[in-house]
């Protein structure tokens, strides 16, 4: 295989996406049904031609290329990942993935190989959530999972519902049922996608072989106390919000090292009311972001944060409630798959650890339905959603060559 | 002693100054060197004059009102306190010691009272520091403790220094250091202060005498970590700014009820950067204010947290800085005055109660020079700094009584 000249093809096509953002000259800003995301998906849609694909857009705004085998009718492999980013995101987030499926296609023709099934490519919409604070949209609409009422319960900042920003980019949202797949039609989805965090870059491993992408719960924990004057205010007659909250908060942390299984817990937002230097604190809003592998961790870090609280608060009389904003159990990727990916790395020589992905994936939505892999590939110093994010194009090649073992493997 | 119509006297004055506020219907807003300043220093002067003083505005802003003793080359006793307020304040917050030097004055006269001594009755300009950040303005300027410079230095959030008000004001700045008294002229000060804290309203005492106001050391802490993903980095690779701050913030209030001595300690701001619920936190800021009556609790508290972050910071990588804001030694005050203030509750039957200060005041300022006393009257429920703060005018009226007899034994 030559990794340089598949390393050459994808950097001409992501540095080519890299021009459609609306923040220039401070990373790619590319949110869904707005003008940037049209003008890469028209984009795409030209280099997935060239690549050898047939190519249509969906309902949902998904660009779906398809590399017809010599047994259509039988389930098809799809590789995919998201064309949308965050806001100043970089250049490899989701592309990377797309990317690598048109490669593939284009090594599959190119070598003639002897395709028996469809090799379908798929550049997701939506799948950070950025503008709708949802996500998933494009790879939950293939799975028929997103329905007429949520196009218009979610809506961005100004007000813009998801279905009018669909019909101001040219889509029927009447239509997005039509976007659904025949799910026994599709054979398995693999997904390359950067790591976005620092294992495989400080381990100093070109391959990432996804184990699972583990389960989330997100809370907002908002401790009520009673707003004091800092220095009138006896210690035992103050009722300090910001006490009760860091008694809990400086814990979780701890919790999540003592669970391992690839447990992180963290606490990344804190608001204080007032917020004042003199005042003790009338409330306290906190974040609590909390994953993990074995969903049992998840949950009893979430029953320790409660019992913490419940005690702080019972000792100075503060009060709390913790809203559930996000819960996600983990998915398990297919270990076939992997167990094929692992035999590839050692027979081409890459470097490879097995592994947890700690943030959610359009694999993530799918692999709840289908069976679904996704490959790794590292980020310099684990940086993400910046614009300094970088993975070098001959490892994001070896995840092509990778990939391409896979799906002959797989006819 | 005639208590109701003295809280009469009392009502009818503090409710006369409720009209000259910034934010009507929302509480007084009364800051310095404006023109609700200018309206309640006239009325106030028509106050003293009525009362039988002889007025005048110093250099400083500060209304001084003098009834004459028999020997004036006698050092001489003064009872002041503030008129300026916080933003949205209530009507008691030093007006209720300016008032009561009024009522003093006023029995003085009445009772035909055998003053060798002067009694200066003082309207303090400015302790607040509500609007230029900086507070105790007037004290320090009988006390010959602002400089030209200070006039220049500090500036409201309009970028109007303290020289330019005054000018607005129709002062003279440059005449500042004539405001400053020859301090062998005065034999003392006395502060009547609503307490601000629920001590005296929740132990059912109508006077607190004050001890002694406690000394503050006030910081902000910056805890400097790294920005990471909260899902892709693994516990033993980040650098978590909150984790670090939180070990701290979570013990300070243990630490300050372990000291006694009227120790508190209080973090009222917290504020976490870049603040995304999946990002790890690259840096907290947070305050901290300590107060004791005995410094070395105040000094232990903040070795305590330095010791903390070092070992949290040692742990995973963290730095921070301790920014000192604030630095006030306690202010022991004058026990013989004191003495004989407890010797007057007792023979007319006030209930009261030897106490901190835990907020500043004129005679913070005074107390570091002077021989000075303050005598505390309760705040309902405790609360001040906003429009329900109360205080009943009988409790005033008490206060007007004892100093009274305080003055009348001093002669």
């Amino acid at each position: 295989m030559d990794i340089a000249r598949i390393a050459g093809n994808l950097q001409k096509n992501l540095e080519a996406l890299h021009e459609y953002t609306a923040t220039p000259g401070a990373g790619t800003t590319r949110l869904p049904f707005t003008k940037e995301a049209r003008s890469a998906a028209n984009r795409i849609r030209a280099m997935m031609t060239e690549a050898g694909l047939t190519v249509r857009e969906d309902e949902a705004g998904n660009i779906i290329g398809l590399l017809e085998g010599a047994e259509p009718a039988l389930p098809a492999l799809v590789i995919g990942s998201h064309f949308d980013t965050v806001t100043n995101d970089g250049d490899f987030d989701g592309l990377a993935g797309i990317m690598t499926g048109i490669e593939i296609a284009r090594l599959a023709r190119e070598k003639g190989a002897d395709l028996r099934r469809n090799l379908i490519v798929v550049a997701f919409c939506d799948e950070e959530g950025m503008r709708f604070g949802t996500g998933y949209f494009g790879s939950k609409a293939i799975l028929g999972q997103v329905s007429q009422e949520d196009l218009h319960r979610y809506k961005d900042k100004d007000g813009v519902s998801v279905y009018a920003a669909m019909k101001d980019y040219n889509l029927v949202p009447e239509d997005l049922p039509k976007a659904a797949w025949d799910l026994s039609s599709i054979k398995a989805f693999i997904e390359t996608h950067i790591e976005q965090g620092p294992v495989l870059y400080q381990s100093r491993n070109e391959i990432g072989l996804v184990e699972c992408i583990v389960g989330i719960q997100r809370y907002i924990v908002t401790v009520q106390g009673r707003s004091d004057h800092a220095g009138t205010t006896p210690m035992d007659m103050r009722i300090d919000a910001v006490e009760a909250a860091a008694k809990a908060i400086s814990k979780i942390p701890d919790w999540a090292r003592e669970k391992g299984e690839g447990t992180v817990a963290t606490t990344g937002f804190i608001k204080v009311l007032p917020g004042g230097m003199n005042i003790v604190a009338e409330e306290v809003q906190f974040s609590v972001d909390i994953r993990s592998s074995n969903n049992a961790n998840i949950e009893e870090i979430a029953a320790n944060i409660r019992t913490e609280l419940d005690k702080a608060c019972a000792r100075n009389g503060a009060s709390y409630r913790m809203d559930n904003k996000l819960t996600i159990t983990p998915v398990q990727l297919n270990e076939a798959m992997l167990a094929k990916l692992e035999r590839f790395c050692k027979d081409r020589g890459y470097s490879y650890r097995r592994m947890l992905s700690g943030a959610g994936h359009d694999a993530l939505a799918i692999g709840q339905v289908l069976d679904t892999v996704m490959v790794f590939v590292p980020s310099k110093d684990g940086r993400s959603h910046c614009p300094v994010e970088w993975t070098e194009y001959r490892d994001i090649a070896k995840a092509v060559v990778l990939v391409y073992d896979l799906i002959l493997d797989m006819q």
